[in-house]
């Protein structure tokens, strides 16, 4: 079954196969093995690449594994960077226009902010834009029609909901003008302040597999010590916290949700019923088990 | 004419009257030494409002004074903080509730990046709100219906247009959750981290004059010459800032505007043919002057 054909059909997330996570850790990890990462950065990636996967960003977890692989091998990332740290990237590849231009020369550039509480960490990362460009793709992948307000027609304005099309396509930023400034402001801060790429020189790396991306992040750690004694920061975030979840609710929603509580949620019931996968990723993933000589996902569910 | 009648006219923003800056800014002046604000910030705040009056922030000009006047003579303001800084404020009063949620237990929460390039700084400055709710306000003041997508009434979640009801509704975030996410998570760094009020604490200045509000604000400052050398990052800032201006537009755009541009063209602007003020703000202004005892501000134009 091709893409083309899942595409064709209107295949919906309702007619992906359940995969146990573990499988999924032990694939990556097998095929991350196979183009030769060291072991180590091997088992946190897999970790990580799961942990997404389970909580529903399924933009970045096995999604991306076929992409990862053909970069490692053409030779676009640097496989032994000699540098360990917890890091938020800003920068990536191009999929936005600033406002009022038709140029993909902005990023989604996230911003992530992330936050001790008592119940643990409370972890807040957004995209500037409406959506991911991964969505995008992944909407592709499923043969799904994206809803108005995501993605425009770079030549016209009007919207592009076929993400099949997304080469004719711009992500829209959030808030109009807001998210394209916040982008442009973070990009500086992540790129240019780094020497790293930003604008015209960003390597779209869906189309270049072979050059170093030279992505540039931004990271700052603020000790909580010097402001507040952590424990009262905790109770004090709890209180506002729950204060919120306990907030009176508009009509049409079932509960208040924090940043993270969606995240929990579906790992939750994810761990529990397998992580859902498009056929046409498990098709994907099923040649690059054969590329890589691996025994493919499939038989290992 | 009061503002009741005001906005049963439909009062536009061509109506306003066109006040010079210098007058505007004798006019703060006058009104913050009369209740005796310390000389040198009277100079500096009367020199920022008028300097948001011409750049088009409208909502944070002189159209704040009788009510900042009201909270200091209420006792809601410290005249004497005794501390000097840059700052970027983060926390105010409770406009939006949390996503999902009925109850207004989050500020519009902005936030602020500035950076140097060659022709000067280039300073990006949200709401995580749609709108600010001074806006709101302003709309209020002169009669105009808003646009659906700003505000919503808070019993049923239906658009909320008309500004004088803004007690029922809740400002709405720029692009949903995500808004919402991020004025939670601003709300906690400026306002928890400091020991300053958040969530249900936070007073509301409209409605209560003499309580000190304790207000957060968060501040980083980043030195860029630790990262690469200044004039190396100007250059480079530059560079992208004009591949940005200089870029294809959609239709329907007559210029590409990066973040400050619209307040430059707006100052250019306004310090030329003076700063459109509406009708009921020069009556509250009127009334002002009359209890401070001033030469008007009308009749200083």
């Amino acid at each position: 079954m091709s893409t083309e054909t899942t595409a064709a059909r209107g295949t919906t997330a309702a007619e992906s196969t359940r995969v146990p996570a573990p499988a999924i850790r032990a694939f990556i990890h097998d095929a991350l093995v196979a183009v030769q990462i060291p072991p180590d950065d091997v088992a946190r990636v897999a970790e990580l690449m799961t942990e997404a996967d389970l909580t529903g960003a399924d933009a970045h977890g096995v999604f991306r594994l076929p992409q990862y692989v053909k970069r490692v091998t053409a030779g676009g990332l640097n496989r032994r960077p000699g540098m360990i740290g917890l890091y938020s990237a800003v920068a990536s590849a191009n999929h936005m226009a600033v406002w009022g231009g038709a140029e993909t020369l902005l990023g989604t550039n996230p911003l992530a902010i992330g936050l001790p509480a008592g119940d643990g960490p409370i972890v807040f990362d957004m995209a500037t834009t409406v959506v991911s460009y991964g969505t995008v793709k992944n909407y592709a992948l499923q043969g799904r029609t994206m809803p108005e307000g995501w993605f425009i027609n770079r030549h016209d304005g009007t919207p592009l909901t076929d993400p099949r099309r997304s080469a004719d396509g711009l992500l829209l930023p959030i808030g109009g003008y807001k998210g394209s400034g916040l982008a442009l402001m973070l990009g500086l801060l992540a790129g240019t302040l780094n020497g790293a790429a930003f604008g015209r020189e960003v390597v779209d790396f869906n189309a270049d597999a072979s050059t170093e991306t030279n992505t540039g992040h931004f990271i700052a750690a603020i000790d909580i010590a010097r402001f507040v004694p952590l424990a009262t920061f905790t109770a004090e975030a709890d209180r506002h916290l729950d204060d919120l979840r306990a907030s009176p609710r508009l009509p049409g929603f079932d509960a208040i949700r924090l940043p993270g509580d969606r995240r929990a949620e579906c790992r939750a019931e994810r761990t529990r019923d397998g992580v859902p996968l498009a056929p046409a990723l498990l098709d994907q993933l099923d040649r690059l088990a054969q590329e890589l000589r691996l025994e493919p996902l499939r038989r290992r569910m």
